[in-house]
């Protein structure tokens, strides 16, 4: 049985523009409200068919929604969940897209004082390396992991609604500790963009006409550098401290294939090539 | 004017399969020997029909043949194109298909003996995480590049065949020399390459259950490391001095991030990811 009748989005960018279709399509007689800052964005939500009413005013897009979905660019998640957290009733249900949890779900619990177990963080891992309304698509969750991270003070059958709410989506639901959470995501999403975005930047300062030759190993390697590197340094900055302790603990690997392939330990390298490809090709069905 | 009327493809692998089938789409009423080490091979080409003719002596496939492609693994290139140069005429042009240039085109050169002028070395960048025949498509080429590393002694006619070959295949043409290649290859495909293996090492070792939680950037960045790691082994081998210098060279540029990171200086992490978005959105369009 679906929970939700009423389901505010607050912010309609790629993520929250491509939820409000999804709600559209897989959620039977939803209604959908939207909040953005600008009000030109008001107006073209307005147009829309994944759009029931567009709204300036927070409160207003709130008031009688049973979830609330915060959508805004990361660094400014936890500072709307207390607003809303501030504005709604009981029995409605907040979370968000946020690609950290730790810091959002501490600021969340500490500090929406009566309303705080009304949020449960989400992670719909779920994205392109595009940005904006324009590239949004009712697609985009289908088949993806997301991370769901309920405090252990937080009511079972309201973690039970916001699974349900992904799952319904298309999404594989996971649930993780807001902690454990930005560790799994430090290695497996913080670490490969900074390590690829790393490469095109070194690989920038060569000589321009190189680039017409780069392959699409190239390519693939370097895709998710294209992300907006606004949303990214704010999403490395929340997680500080997993990230830099994941990249000291990568150092020491590539600090081992450098030696085998400096010292001519071609065994060695081997084995290491082999490694990472046999479990690169295990983790490919799960695509 | 298509220059070549029977080619000899030796070893018929992903590449050389493919190269088989590109040329029978696209070169008018060519003649495609195919040379196999084994038996099994042979008789599996001669039901194919971009097989003409299937050989295990190499001196019956060279026979008469005006271009003769080695397409073997990268490590055996230079032994076979010293065989081939000792057994064809005057008229046959040999190139090969081989990830690292500056050892084979000397190897040629020094060994090659009377008829060392005949070879002139080729880098068609296509492939595929994939390897073997099963995966073989004559669509390989299209739009790729292809680095034709002539030597100063080349005949420029000859050049200019090879060139027109690649071209015809659909392959965008580059002249370099074979160091200035190992350099380029080095930076653009060996060395995200050993990254992408790195990473995925590294995340072998982290708890099983997590892989399900990784995303399509995880999976993007570390595609490439499904490649065969004997084949990649023989190329870092073959290219160890200059993709150890830019290894090396790379060292100090994720150095400086990862201090961005640990000092918070997030101004400037912001900037160095912006340099790296920037670079590869411009690439895109190439695609």
């Amino acid at each position: 049985m679906q929970c939700f009748k009423q389901v505010a989005i607050i912010g309609p960018g790629l993520l929250g523009a491509s939820l409000a279709m999804a709600c559209k399509q897989r959620l039977c007689g939803v209604e959908v409200r939207v909040w953005a800052r600008r009000k030109e964005t008001l107006a073209i939500c307005l147009k829309k068919n994944w759009c029931d009413s567009a709204h300036w005013a927070i409160a207003e897009a709130v008031e009688g929604s049973d979830l609330v979905v915060v959508c805004t660019p990361v660094e400014s998640i936890a500072n709307y969940i207390l607003e809303i957290l501030s504005l709604c009733g009981e029995k409605t249900l907040v979370t968000d897209v946020g690609s950290v949890k730790g810091s959002i779900c501490r600021t969340a619990q500490e500090q929406g004082q009566g309303n705080s177990s009304n949020f449960i963080g989400s992670h719909p891992m779920a994205g392109s390396e595009k940005s904006g309304m324009d590239f949004a698509t009712g697609h985009l969750f289908e088949d993806r992991p997301c991370i769901v991270t309920p405090l252990s003070s937080s009511n079972p059958f309201d973690v039970e609604k916001i699974s349900r709410f992904w799952a319904d989506l298309g999404m594989k639901v996971f649930l993780q500790s807001p902690e454990e959470h930005d560790e799994i995501v430090a290695n497996f999403s913080h670490f490969p963009h900074l390590i690829a975005s790393s490469m095109a930047e070194f690989l920038s300062h060569l000589p321009t006409s190189w680039n017409k030759m780069a392959g699409q190993g190239f390519g693939d390697a370097t895709r998710i550098a294209q992300g907006d590197s606004d949303l990214w340094c704010q999403i490395m900055k929340m997680n500080q401290s997993q990230l830099a302790k994941t990249l000291e603990k990568w150092m020491h690997s590539i600090q081992e294939a450098k030696s085998y392939l400096e010292q001519g330990k071609w065994e060695k390298l081997k084995e290491y090539l082999e490694k990472g490809s046999a479990f690169r090709k295990k983790w490919e069905w799960k695509e």
